[in-house]
């Protein structure tokens, strides 16, 4: 079974119902002409249905035919990961105005989140984002030491740390977000220009290499107005997102 | 195809690596000695595959056997829409105190939400909600009339309002959920006891019936300390959670 075609027939299902071409509520085609439209057999077609399922973006199989019950289409992985990647795919303008690119020794957070001892180095970015020009977030973000250095030969200010680490050759494989509220403190009064106790919300991540190793933990803070998070879930489909309660 | 056999593997494979059983890293037995052990044919294998992989629990696929990559399985449909249901879940005791139990004629946003027409009426319940004995959310619940009526034959301190309108013929099919972060207004400050202007983390959602009727719609603000919501994601697979602009 190849990948690519499973993973085609699902991309040509959602870029059909991004299009508007396909509504809510409307019918896919059997699969037995997916197949003959796509020339592939069983295999492929049951398990790009069976993807779009899992996604929620399709409901359907034991023999209903598959229907379309979202437009609303998940997000690859690098819409979370990077800003600028999601602020492209939604037709906005990213920015971004670098504060500070330091290499330090690590404090406990840091060294808690990227598993390396206290006080080893780690390269630490903070950076004022925008969205087409009106400031939306603060970013701080650690780098374990090796890839971090790799940031001393690029101009933060010109785009995506992401996209630029990527071209290094270090691949993002796997990312773990936790999202919550928290009070400005003194710096993010400062810079996103509310008030101190403010309310934002806040988007942690920890990025692993396909190795495992992690690389980068991020906290954004987001000015709450400007963004959220949003997510459709339905009866038959397991959702990602946890609700988490503290101890 | 059984529907019941395709779920009934995955569901097994997730509870092997909730329990420990199986670990990140571990190989799943081959699709063949699935096929034997379930006395299943390749499809409902497959499928079974195809949607711990859509979920984000397993990677895999083109030949390569499928490896476990996350022990975070995906919550099921009512976890994000129940919290009587999360909270047992997870092993905590829910609680709730009823503070306003309310036949009123909907505002804008009410009837916006709900999509009937302002001035109409509708059902509001306003509750606060305890986790261990402890404060942690002011739950804001707004129900079209048919079935919020269906909550005056209810006692709302007695448990979940989700599993009575259930017991009362209500299906709850597919939900919509908007996260983000507010100030504590006074209402809030005062039953949650934190400063006016202080953050708060806001789920609000909107729940449909299998019809697609839009039955309820709820505000809900968590003592930010309290309540996070998480999400593991990876290069292979889309995730449902959007990440959204305000315009």
């Amino acid at each position: 079974m190849s990948k690519a075609m499973h993973a085609a027939i699902a991309e040509s299902i959602r870029e059909q119902i991004r299009s508007g071409e396909l509504a809510v509520g409307d019918t896919l085609p059997s699969e037995s002409q997916l197949c003959e439209q796509w020339n592939a057999s069983r295999g492929p077609v049951r398990q790009a249905l069976a993807t779009l399922r899992a996604e929620g973006v399709i409901t359907g199989g034991s023999g209903k035919p598959p229907v379309v019950c979202t437009t609303s289409i998940p997000q690859p992985f690098d819409s979370l990961l990077s800003y600028s990647a999601w602020a492209q795919a939604i037709g906005r303008t990213p920015g971004q105005r670098t504060l500070e690119l330091a290499l330090r020794p690590a404090d406990h957070l840091a060294a808690s989140k990227l598993g390396v001892k206290e006080g080893s180095p780690v390269v630490q970015v903070l950076r004022l984002r925008y969205l087409d020009g009106e400031v939306t977030m603060l970013e701080r973000a650690t780098f374990v030491e090796h890839v971090g250095r790799l940031l001393f030969d690029f101009d933060c200010d010109s785009g995506s740390m992401w996209a630029y680490l990527q071209s290094r050759g270090i691949t993002f494989a796997k990312a773990s977000h936790i999202i919550d509220a928290v009070a400005a403190d003194q710096i993010d009064s400062c810079h996103l220009e509310v008030p101190e106790g403010a309310p934002l919300l806040r988007q942690q991540r920890t990025a692993r290499t396909a190795d495992g190793e992690v690389v980068e933990y991020h906290d954004d803070r987001y000015r709450p107005e400007t963004i959220s998070f949003s997510l459709e879930n339905t009866l038959d489909v397991r959702t990602a997102l946890l609700r988490n309660a503290r101890s």
